[in-house]
């Protein structure tokens, strides 16, 4: 009932192992997601799902998850049952789940991004481990903020490790890429967003200033921190209070602290 | 001036090596730390540190920090300088920063561990992955509740990849071990402590919850969340708002929520 592919030289295998690789998902538009929970999910929010490989020789791909399969088949997916050798070579994971699929990158439109009055804006800035980039777009969807702006040098939100990190927060978040910091500090002002940059020697704590409306959350760059721009545009410069005598917090655990004080305060209703 | 070790058959760079596994660690009571940052921050903090290895073939190891290798060898560190083949034999990291030294693991005493009053203790509950390990401990570090239970079937906090995650924490943190969740249960209970679970089918909002004193936040494994023993004594079931439709965050996230509501509500002055 399914198509059967045994070879690795078959066109959509060479399109799923290119996914692997962030030229590969530029070129097709396409990103790869493991694991029959991601897959599950991306059906209930719609995603365009080219194809799904199956792998019918371990218990956790085909055999297992026939249902699956079916639902997908049923939505206009492509599903593929493979070996487990071919499925090794288009697995991103060193224990594979058995199904992998390919799902369409949403196309964002910046107009359309800055619509909602008094939103909260998570800034990427040059977030490069894809692991953190995923994280933060887990975090920043969780409370609500899942309309992310990315500065042209954080990772691919695409890469399987984001993907995974995200854990089903692509497909309700956007994440709009700009050239550099100063066209977000552009685009963050004709928006009417405060910009707000976290400093351990900032005057104000996080938990007294006005983080309910428009504000825009710099996550910096892993060893760097924010880039010049932002920290020349910053009209708020919070510390979150470390009382146990650390320096800082990773960037995860700080944007964590800081969205959620945000919903705390009434953020996500704006 | 510093001896210099050419071979892999030294003996401190065989327990060097051995430091690498769990066992090594256990049976030596040292754990490796990587970088001239955390040396420097392990000399901070008068960590007792029986050697120290500067890689003399890298830029970034002995010819660079000859400075902070002077300072260990005043503080009573053994400085070894070695090559580039037998510190990367040594080294955990990929690309190693050319400095690696052996730290005391602290002994931590049970009784004095709870006898601060009003403290909050987070609890990890066999959370598992070495780098979701260190980052809790630099969460709640950083809040200033550096005394961690952690239910046996908890990654390694002196792996070396917790290590890094925890960033300097661990010299500061203290990390009690117990046999399982219902010693632990017992432990916290004659401390007075309110066992405290996350759910997002909680009834109570962690932003209403009482979470200033006397709270043991449960972080559950990964996968399977706090053990039952937990979950039949938990006098608190707190959600965390997530107004972006997200079930989760992952254990990091949820922490450092949670922990900085603690610190907002008063509870690093218990």
């Amino acid at each position: 009932m399914y198509t059967r592919i045994t070879s690795e030289d078959n066109r959509t295998v060479k399109l799923a192992k290119r996914l692997l690789t962030k030229k590969g998902r530029d070129r097709s538009g396409l990103y790869p997601i493991e694991g029959p929970k991601l897959l599950a999910e991306a059906l209930d929010h719609d995603a365009e799902i080219p194809f799904a490989f199956f792998c019918d020789e371990v218990a956790d791909g085909f055999p297992r998850h026939g249902a699956l399969a079916g639902r997908a088949a049923k939505a206009g997916v492509d599903v593929l049952l493979t070996t487990e050798k071919v499925f090794r070579r288009i697995a991103d994971t060193e224990t594979p789940q058995g199904i992998l699929a390919a799902v369409r990158k949403p196309v964002r439109d910046a107009a359309a991004f800055f619509s909602r009055p008094g939103a909260i804006v998570p800034v990427l800035d040059r977030v490069q481990d894809p692991a953190n980039v995923g994280s933060l777009i887990r975090i920043a969807d969780a409370a609500g903020f899942g309309a992310v702006l990315a500065v042209a040098g954080t990772g691919d939100p695409y890469a399987p490790k984001a993907v995974r990190a995200a854990a089903g927060a692509l497909f309700r978040a956007s994440v709009l890429f700009v050239r550099d910091a100063d066209a977000a500090v552009a685009l963050l002002a004709a928006a009417g967003k405060r910009v707000a940059v976290a400093d351990a020697r900032g005057a104000v704590s996080c938990y007294e200033a006005d983080l309910a409306r428009d504000v825009a959350f710099i996550i910096g760059n892993e060893g760097g921190g924010p880039s010049r721009a932002f920290a020349d545009a910053a009209s708020l410069t919070v510390r979150i209070p470390m009382p146990g005598g650390a320096e800082s917090l990773n960037a995860a655990a700080a944007a964590a602290v800081l969205l959620f004080e945000s919903v705390r305060q009434g953020g996500a209703l704006a």
